[in-house]
């Protein structure tokens, strides 16, 4: 349990909470005395929350360290991404829409190059292309072992994933990556006895698609890592008692989401005016509503400084969809930040909006942006404390002690 | 290690980071409404630093705890002083310039006035001056135990070092200060037994250091407190993958950054100038430079207000040889506050500056004291953030998760 002091305070209300995540929201300025991405942006609607609510700066994990999309987002949620480990294999697999449930094996993939001795000349196949990919993630999908279901899916160029399930299954496996050519891949190996049988299925499971690829001429091998299953996470109807939608274009978002029991929303379209109209037609069968917008990541991470003030931009025009739905608590911050100056993501705090009508204490602040966050009236804080504030503003939480 | 989720991600880099500590930086203002000592202080090259980067303000060790100097420098250093201990003989040695190494045993001593009845009559014998004592320290540094080897050396007034090197030896043993007149001093007693060879030892040592004395009026007698060895605290290579310098006047810092595994830097001279010309000497050879200013806490304690502000202008005034050298991330701080007013160490937060020319994110503020810190960018956080913080802007650690 993240908290375990929130459940027992925990009753029931019908408030509704909207946390907005814009990916990597937070930036630098491209040069000394510059504006950031979220600052030089035109925000009248977060700046008018940003002068009823309450700002503040958030740190993903701890000071100084660099968030991957996953941790950043289980910290959001509130659960330490230092001690709730999400496996790699479950991250990847997630991340392109195969589900992991209890019980099931998930594991990354490589295409990888062998030579006629059965050694590895290339551990990435030559880099191919996804196009060049996708028929070959087609014929090793097709392979079946008896007693056991796999689903295998492509992530990019010369990656994918595979999940196993059966009944008996466990992950405890070495990575079969021998991480260096002119040796034959490893075969996975069970770590423990317990998982000798799973690491059997996936031998075989290997050797047949190994068989299936036998003609191509790059990709004629492959490894896998990161052997996981299910992290079993606490879901928010305990942790929060919530019921919880997530909105989201990308499958890694969606895949994050539904392992903390978030109930993942179908939707057409992938604007955020397409994500904010989803959102309205869900709105009364739910507490809580993750939205994830993507695009300020992308583009920060293209270097693209304009291009990601725009998608702030674009946001801040469809807000009003949200606040026409009158939501008791609206967050808007990023899981971290990526500014476009450095084209990656960063350790940098990111900026936090708390919007709550009743309960927002002010802070002066007029405008949302990195400085103005600096000095807002929420302060420093972990990411992980959003859940705990979002339930309060919510009327969510009874009074601790007497 | 004092973040062992750090470790996993460094990754080798050829960035330079400075760490430049000012003793007992933070200070009151005399009067109500008045500046502090830094904010007093002509210092135009931190003021620019200042703007170009992030200001913030630490907590050495805890919300209300003055820290003493060992354990305010282990905060700095990353390793929380709660959990990392240093030995009060192991830090009374190292703060007179003796090495406490694995397997040495160290203490503190004090002389004492002992009766013709062998009873303690004054603990600290008449606190003796550190002219009187000298001499005594020569003759007792002459006892000589077969097996091992002892060096002491005097700390102030009545006060002495005295490190025993040898086989097996065990720090496990009580102290010989009964803490009250009219008994005798106790006899070393080992608490397990691991420790009973050394407490013997130890014994025969205070036997024959006592007789070496029997013809003194007032420092007849001694008594020995801490027993401790090499606290084995991870060295900064391990923790940070740095190869760490440390230049310092006096032995006391030195010391400590001996236990964290730093190279203590020889250099003649004690000026800030000195040190920074001992910085430019070593530049090539080391990623990470401690610097320790010690004047700026010595004038704190002796009131002297501005004596402390021309301190810190010393510094600033030199600061440009630092930044000829173009380090990375320069970061200046203090590991204390030891405000003029008190004429002692406090526990108010240290005004913290830290200054990356390419990744810092500005946040308005002007000038390097403790009120601008306290509304800059960086915020509130604990001292023992600043190196995962030092090495993030030096580009030296690797994304967390996927």
């Amino acid at each position: 349990m993240p908290f375990d002091y929130i459940p027992p305070l925990l009753h029931p209300s019908q408030s509704k909470i909207v946390l907005l995540v814009l990916d990597g929201l937070g930036g630098l300025p491209l040069n000394a005395g510059g504006l950031t991405e979220l600052e030089a942006a035109h925000t009248p609607i977060m700046d008018r929350l940003a002068v009823e609510g309450t700002l503040g700066q958030v740190t993903p994990i701890r000071a100084g360290i660099t968030p991957g999309s996953g941790p950043a987002h289980l910290a959001l949620f509130g659960y330490d991404p230092i001690h709730y480990e999400i496996g790699r294999g479950v991250l990847e697999s997630v991340g392109v829409g195969l589900q992991v449930k209890s019980g099931d094996v998930a594991a990354r993939g490589n295409f990888c190059t062998l030579d006629k001795n059965g050694n590895i000349s290339d551990r990435r196949a030559g880099r191919i292309s996804t196009e060049e990919a996708l028929p070959l993630v087609d014929k090793i999908a097709k392979v079946s072992i008896p007693g056991v279901n796999t689903e295998v899916r492509h992530v990019k160029e010369y990656r994918f994933a595979v999940v196993m399930r059966g009944d008996g299954l466990d992950p405890d496996i070495d990575d079969t990556d021998p991480q260096r050519t002119g040796v034959p891949p490893l075969k996975p190996e069970a770590r423990t006895s317990a998982a000798v049988h799973t690491a059997d299925l996936f031998n075989k499971w290997l050797d047949e698609a190994r068989a299936a690829l036998s003609n191509e001429a790059k990709a004629n091998g492959m490894t896998l890592r990161g052997f996981s299953s299910d992290p079993k996470l606490p879901t928010f109807k305990d942790s929060y008692g919530l019921n919880a939608a997530a909105i989201s274009v990308y499958p890694m978002y969606k895949g994050v989401a539904s392992l903390v029991g978030m109930q993942v929303i179908q939707f057409p379209g992938e604007t955020p005016e397409d994500e904010f109209s989803a959102l309205a037609e869900v709105w009364d069968e739910y507490d809580f509503f993750f939205i994830h917008i993507k695009k300020t990541d992308s583009k920060g991470e293209d270097g693209d400084f304009d291009g990601k003030a725009k998608v702030i931009e674009g946001v801040d025009n469809a807000l009003p969809r949200v606040l026409d739905l009158n939501p008791d608590v609206l967050i808007i911050t990023g899981d971290h930040s990526t500014p476009a100056k450095l084209r990656t993501h960063s350790w940098h705090p990111v900026p936090f909006l708390l919007w709550a009508p009743h309960t927002a204490r002010p802070d002066k602040q007029t405008q949302f942006g990195e400085q103005a966050c600096a000095r807002g009236g929420l302060g420093d804080f972990p990411s992980m404390n959003t859940l705990p504030l979002a339930l309060a503003h919510a009327n969510r939480i009874d009074k601790f002690g007497a």
